[in-house]
């Protein structure tokens, strides 16, 4: 239901984003922040925000709010623990990046049932308010969870969020999500780190530098708080991928040494990539949300690159 | 002297946008390759360009052209014999990526006094004439070497072509060009094309990939022949580079494996990327090519960031 107000928890690059998003998209739209920074600069852009979270939890729990959780992995259960004191019937979801872990909080503390992972996969090096851009989401996948806990009402109202932010939604397994943010997300931040930590010590590195480096180190510029939460939150995910490329970089670095051409790892990363450019995204529109299976239904499209572009039939719903 | 005609040898992304540069700069430019496709290309374009390389040489040694070297690395010492047969009195440079190994050609074959070696840091995931650009160096370092036996009148000629196509020249030692390149071009490769393979091999991870998969993946995009002649090329200076690399992902993979913090890489990684943003370009205004030193003065300021944006006086010159 697109007329559902949002209530976004965090106004950060992302929560700000998502605020701008939805606001353009005319959904009636209020949140928090901590900070007294991002709720000034918030009010002065024109939107509903403040830093008194009974607040606005209480006019989520008065409008029944779909709340969107926003902030970084550690402060989630402490929000949590209030959302469930102030606004437990509220429709619930989360823009994080790790999924697994954060419906483990959310499993802690009761609220599962009325929850749906999710994970807008854009973002930029820049982060706060003044980062975000109501455009931010136009084009960019959006994970939506098709977990087995998942509630068909609950998921309508956060993939229409999404779509409303102008994203494609994904639908997705938890843990599925998570072995491939490791593997697009984490993995090639680390890698990032690494290069830039290396040419950082060659002389002359920086002064020749140019696409190759800037390229492959855009990301080493992302807050580094931000890069350990999500590679540690992620570990168990984290280390068979990197164990992967090491074990690629390491079979390279052998064929050098013994002057042995470097096909094997050159070939299947160019034909990878070659694969990637030509990845198509179908459009899924068959599902019904709520009939029998739709859960593994989606996952299973996902997997195989389908994305939901506009609103899908929900089960028992006129529409 | 600008007025120098320059011979460009091999008309791929390269040597086809050299030439494009040059002659919107006004320069004279003829050129050869070994294919009849780009021939046909660049004349139906407006350029002199020939398949017939005894003709394109002799017409150089009539001129005393500048001879630009823009075939692939293993086609240098058949092309640099021919050189030496036709045209030996010509100023000579290259456009290839290692430079240590094009010294020894040149070396080899007698040229070395006329040969002052190139690099222009610029390329796209492209190649062939079609998809050359006269804009392509514009901005971008080209290194001009600055090794003991480089003589002043040809490295002049050298640095006013790369000014002429619009970059700015960084004035490097073979040895050391070919380390730093080792680690912001050939490093960056071996990544993406590993982070490419990894992903190929996790379900989802196309489905979600976006930017840091897109720009940590670019240039595994490029053909695969260029990628392994370049790191093979230079595997000496890469070895160390890749080694260093592999030892911080390894730590870092021993304290996501222990639930330790990944502060250590993460900080480096990200200190060095800042440096590298706000890294200074100085431009070298003072140097005389030809007076005492100007070789290690010049490979001292390029080090340190130091670029040529405008012609240095030259020694015993009215300019």
């Amino acid at each position: 239901m697109r007329n559902t107000p949002v209530c976004v928890l965090g106004l950060g690059l992302i929560g700000g984003s998502v605020m701008r998003a939805a606001a353009a998209a005319g959904r009636e739209v209020f949140g928090y922040n901590r900070s007294v920074e991002a709720v000034t600069a918030a009010t002065a852009d024109g939107f509903d925000a403040t830093e008194n979270l009974d607040e606005v939890l209480s006019a989520a729990a008065a409008s029944n709010a779909l709340i969107v959780l926003a902030v970084p992995v550690p402060a989630l259960s402490q929000m949590l623990a209030r959302i469930r004191d102030v606004a437990p019937q509220c429709p619930l979801t989360d823009v994080t990046s790790v999924k697994s872990c954060v419906v483990e909080e959310v499993r802690a503390v009761g609220l599962l049932e009325r929850f749906v992972g999710g994970h807008p996969m854009a973002g930029t090096a820049h982060s706060g308010w003044v980062a975000g851009d109501a455009q931010l989401f136009v084009g960019a996948p959006w994970v939506v969870s098709v977990d087995d806990h998942v509630d068909p009402a609950v998921w309508t109202l956060v993939a229409d969020l999404a779509l409303d932010c102008g994203a494609v939604v994904v639908p997705a397994r938890s843990d599925e999500h998570d072995a491939a943010a490791a593997t697009i997300s984490h993995l090639p931040h680390l890698l990032a780190e690494a290069l830039a930590t290396t040419a950082g010590e060659v002389p002359l590195a920086f002064a020749l530098a140019a696409g190759s480096f800037r390229d492959g180190t855009r990301v080493a510029a992302t807050a580094p708080d931000l890069v350990r939460a999500m590679c540690e939150a992620n570990a168990d995910q984290v280390l068979p991928v990197l164990d992967r490329a090491l074990d690629l970089l390491k079979l390279a670095r052998e064929a050098l040494a013994e002057g042995n051409p470097l096909t094997e790892l050159v070939d299947s990363g160019h034909a990878a990539r070659v694969r990637y450019d030509s990845f198509s995204r179908p459009a899924i529109v068959a599902t019904v949300i709520g009939a029998d299976n739709w859960r593994d239904e989606l996952a299973a499209a996902g997997r195989a690159g389908g994305v939901i572009r506009s609103a899908l039939p929900v089960l028992d719903s006129p529409g």
